[in-house]
């Protein structure tokens, strides 16, 4: 495993837990690679030069930044080598072995919470037949989604990921900050955030779709505006995202 | 029970399995109001005049617009009466009684799709205390989260709830849009979106904050804007939002 962190870190556990043998964690900082490799009984490096070089497989879970780097300073002979980023193409691994491809989880992943790595959706890629088996029957010992996709795909669950994990959030930032503001308890909202998710169970997000932008209520609007006077980012938002939607319905 | 739309069926029902006993169903449509009075055993009609002028509340959940003009052709001596709304002042009601309120639901409702009633936050407000005490008691019937919130947080709540519910699905449906549009279920993102909500349990969404903005990593976000240079509304709600993520973190 190259790398430690969130990623590396629930990935490493999650192929521990499924009886996989972890040989050793690699981070440029060492005590964070020990820290991880006490987990999942492995041995500890900072150096990429002292990874074991008879692993089945090398995981590169780092800052998309570093992966074109790790890559160059791997010599691998013809070991599979797969990074678990969604934005970076798998060519940047060639350098590395002839056996590359992708092993990326998609979810968000946080220190010191833990998931049920069953239920995340694993997309697969590789440069050949032969390492796409592998990294599939890989995938699939840790989960129950496993994908087979192509690198445009990929790229677009990456974005499609951020409107609806990170833009998601921020919505809801936006909500605490202006409740916390008016002393209400932002958990009140939690049921209306359950049931709007719920729902994409029975029906696509566009029918869905409810509230005084999608019903042209201007009088609703300009009163939640006037609402926001002292707000100009959630002012801003909201007059965006309300001009949107009513463009759509 | 005055109206017939979502909210009122909702509510109507979660009120007759409650035990309640409803007496009659008014809507301008006399089918839908037959329609949802047959559902709880009620007599139906669509005229204001011929509802009993006995009962112990009348409840008006008809669209914002029209509730004060249901109000003024209310005529209930100084019987209970209460509307559902949450952008609406309950003064539009003091024309049909001196003991006015409000009972609003935080929750997206929608036809078709079942709610355990017992789960949403029913947010009362009155003009004096006998009423108040009597809409408390009759939310605590149906619900396990009750509030007594002012007609600000009333307001507020309701803002909140479009950027929490609306503009959230919006980013559901960007997200549909663009992974269909490539051939990708976007199912694949349903254990995405679970995970976003749930970290909300654990921690602020301001802690919960991810993704390239919030990290600031420019080489992504322009990678992703890339991306979507065929889908000008993505876009531009990409654009905005990782702006204002940008700013807070």
């Amino acid at each position: 495993m190259i790398g430690s962190g969130n990623v590396a870190t629930h990935m490493a556990l999650a192929l521990y837990k499924a009886g996989l043998n972890i040989t050793a964690v690699f981070s440029r900082n060492i005590s964070n690679a020990e820290y991880l490799a006490s987990k999942v009984e492995a041995k500890a490096t900072d150096r990429l030069k002292d990874i074991p070089n008879d692993a089945d497989l090398y995981l590169v879970s780092v800052k998309d930044s570093a992966v074109a780097a790790v890559a160059k300073n791997l010599e691998l002979n013809e070991n599979i080598v797969a990074h678990t980023a969604g934005a970076i193409s798998q060519d940047v691994l060639k350098p590395a072995s002839k056996n590359y491809g992708v092993f990326y989880p998609l979810q968000t992943f946080s220190k010191n919470k833990e998931l049920n790595f069953n239920e995340i959706p694993l997309c697969i890629e590789a440069a050949n037949r032969q390492t796409e088996d592998h990294l599939m029957d890989l995938a699939k010992k840790i989960s129950g989604r496993v994908y087979s996709i192509n690198e445009e795909q990929r790229q677009i669950l990456h974005v499609a990921a951020v409107f609806v994990s990170n833009f998601t959030n921020y919505m809801f930032h936006l909500a605490e900050d202006i409740t916390s503001h008016h002393k209400i308890d932002p958990e009140i909202l939690r049921p209306l955030i359950r049931e709007t998710v719920h729902k994409l169970q029975h029906m696509s997000a566009y029918h869905a779709q409810t509230g005084p932008a999608a019903r042209g209520d201007e009088n609703t609007m300009n009163k939640h505006l006037e609402l926001l006077r002292q707000f100009p980012e959630l002012k801003e938002v909201y007059k965006m995202m309300s001009e949107a939607i009513m463009k759509r319905h």
